[in-house]
C-alpha cells in the first residue's frame, strides 16, 4: 500500500489530494515540522532531503510534487487525473506544475525559509518584504496567461488543480487577496467544495 | 518543425541537448540576455514569463525544462531518452529533474538573480556569499543519494543527464570544484565527449 509523508501547510497537500481524488489505497503519516521531525534520522532514511512530500511505493520512494502527481495519475488511470495519452497536453500540465514548484513555491518560501539563501537578519527581512509583490506577480500571470478554466487545464480536472489549490491556500499568509484574481478565486471556491479535498483537509487539520 | 528559444549559459541547454540526442528536426533561436531580448514584446508573445527555454510546437508553446524534456522523450520514442513505459522509473527521473529545477537551479540563481527575491544591495551580496555552500550541499546530495551511475538513472542515458550536465557547467562560476564529486565529475567528462553535446555547445557558443 502507498504511504504518504506530509506536514501541515506544505506542498505535500497536493499529493494528498491527488491520492484521495484517485481513490488510491494509501495511508498518510503526518510529520510535525515544529518538532523538526523532517530532520530526524528515521525520516532522513526515507527522504535524505528532509522535505515533504515523500511517497513510499512497493518499489521505492518518490519525492518532489510534480513527479508524485504524474505517478499517481499514471497508476490510477481510471481516475483521469492527467492527459496521459496526449504528450502535448501532458507537457502543458507539467509546465504548469513546474512553474508552481520552481517559481511560485520558491517565491513563497522566501517568507519563512529565507535562511536557505541568506544569513543576515536584514536580508531575511528584505526577502520577506518582497513576498507579497512576487506572489501577486505570479498569480497575475497564472490568471492572465496560464489558467484555462474552469480547471487549470480547461474542461478536465487534473492533478494540477490540487497543486494550484495548495498554493492558493498560502496567499492569505502572504498578504495577497485572492479575490483580485477572479478565475483563481472561483477555482479556489470550487476546489474547497470537492468532497475529496474536504476529507483531506479534515484529516490534515485534525488534532 | 520544432523551434527552441535559448540563451547562452542558461538551463535551455538541457532542452537543446535533448533535441539533438533525440535526432529531432528543429531549429534553434538564440536570445541575447545582455540585450534583454527575453523582455521584448516579440518574445513575451512566445513566453509571457520572459524566460528560456520555450519550445514552439505545431500545437503551441511549451515552457519549463522538466516539461519540455519529457515531451521530447515522448515524441521521439526511438531515441529512448526516458523510461516511458515504467511509471515508477519515470517518476524517479522526474523527481531528479524537479530537484534540479526547484532546488539546485534556484540555489544557483541567487548568485546573479538575487533581485528577484530582495531589494537591498547588502541582501544581494549576502545571498551571493551563500551560493557556494548551497551548491556544494546540492551536489553532495546528488553524489551520495541520487546519482545511480554511470548515468543519472543507472544503465540508461536519459534526458536527466543533459539537465544535470547543464548545471554541472555552472559549478565553476559558483566556485565549486566538481572534482570533489567523483561520480558527478566522471559524468561531466563523459557528457562532454558525446557528439550531440559537442554539436550543441559549438552552436550555442558560436559568435
Amino acid at each position: 500500500m502507498l504511504k504518504l509523508f506530509y506536514a501541515l501547510n506544505t506542498c505535500a497537500l497536493a499529493s494528498h489530494i491527488a491520492l484521495e481524488e484517485a481513490g488510491a489505497r494509501y495511508e498518510s503519516v503526518r510529520l510535525n515540522f515544529a518538532n523538526a521531525d523532517q530532520t530526524k534520522p528515521e525520516y532522513l532514511a526515507v527522504n535524505p532531503k528532509g522535505r515533504v512530500p515523500a511517497l513510499v511505493t512497493d518499489r521505492g520512494i518518490i519525492t518532489e510534487t510534480p513527479a508524485i502527481l504524474v505517478y499517481i495519475a499514471q497508476t490510477h488511470p481510471q481516475a483521469k487525473l492527467a492527459p496521459l495519452d496526449d504528450p502535448f497536453a501532458l507537457a502543458k500540465m507539467q509546465a504548469f506544475n513546474s512553474y508552481l514548484c520552481s517559481t511560485v513555491h520558491v517565491a513563497h518560501a522566501h517568507q519563512r525559509r529565507g535562511k536557505r539563501w541568506a544569513n543576515l537578519d536584514a536580508s531575511i527581512a528584505d526577502m520577506q518584504s518582497k513576498v507579497q509583490e512576487n506572489m501577486t506577480a505570479c498569480f497575475e500571470l497564472i490568471e492572465r496567461e496560464m489558467f484555462a478554466g474552469p480547471w487549470v487545464m480547461g474542461r478536465d480536472y487534473s492533478v494540477a488543480d490540487g497543486y494550484l489549490y495548495t498554493i492558493e491556500l498560502w496567499l492569505e499568509g502572504d498578504k495577497v487577496d485572492i479575490a483580485r484574481f477572479p478565475k483563481v478565486h472561483d477555482h479556489f471556491q470550487r476546489m474547497s467544495a470537492r468532497p475529496a479535498v474536504q476529507r483531506v483537509l479534515a484529516e490534515e487539520r485534525a488534532p
